[in-house]
């Protein structure tokens, strides 16, 4: 399944803590989890589905600061999609570290 | 209305060119010149449209290497929606120069 | 050689505009022209030359909404570096042009 | 501290998979730990350190792929820069998660 890792920046916030908009975001995958995996990093927010499922809730995601009063957003996303084998988070750590004791 | 900003890298391609697949996605973007501009630059192609039109296209776009025969895609997007005055690909260059000429 | 694609994000701004400091941007890298060449899309900066020297002047750019007070920063930068052939931003542009035209 | 996040993708590898490469990553930061910490993530690679140091490795980082054989590389990287307190990778994970619970 494809894995979509973003970032979603609020520009226009006064200060420089963008800690709340990203705890919203946790609330909205939280009501998700029927349709996507998740995983918060301390750069971004991992998220596994269908790929129609990621640009879905991506979307919603990404409307969260506008709703909180915010006037421009600044979104980053990167899609990692393989089609030749089951891909997932847990799996992908783990042929990295089968790599490095093999080696 | 937002514009998306976005590099669709096939991973395996035995080759390091990748300009075939970029060539096949303004074909793409020209059959849907209805509802979104865009704009090839050297290192992405740029598209402004409503924000439900940019990830429809955007999906398939990055459907585009798959369909030749790629088991890989790493998509990676851009997102800049600004919502308090109407933003476009030409008047953000022009809001830069005219910043540039005022200093 | 190798090309870099980058947005420098000032967050913590007030206001939802950055043409100020994207502005600012452009003042840097013409004193840097004996090194690198640089243009501006309506998305980012793209930035051409030798590794060390892309790295050296991304350092000086991201500095510059610091030096403006801002105490946060996002930037994000896309690198292509292809060894196998001679690769600028002109002839990336035409490698695409000439695919398009011979399909 | 800055933060960088890090994906360094080799292009033209014959096959999807890049688990190799991602594996001297760790190996080559391992050798830096002096300077810089580092987390793996299922997406990428997060580095912390002083700015100068960071782009010292990430430079180290993306000619891995060259001495391996490959002849194009595309490497991303989002840097999180904050300056008006300390900033951790731990610390920002806190922050979110107390967030969270306060509301």
């Amino acid at each position: 399944m494809p894995i979509a890792d973003i970032t979603i920046i609020p520009i226009g916030t006064e200060t420089p803590s963008v800690s709340s908009y990203v705890a919203e975001i946790q609330k909205v995958l939280q009501q998700n989890t029927d349709r996507v995996n998740y995983q918060l990093t301390p750069m971004s927010t991992l998220i596994e589905g269908e790929l129609s499922d990621l640009f879905d809730v991506i979307q919603q995601l990404h409307e969260i600061p506008f709703t909180n009063g915010i006037q421009r957003v600044a979104t980053n996303i990167r899609i990692d999609d393989r089609r030749d084998k089951k891909s997932t988070m847990a799996g992908k750590l783990q042929a990295v570290e089968a790599k490095m004791k093999s080696s």
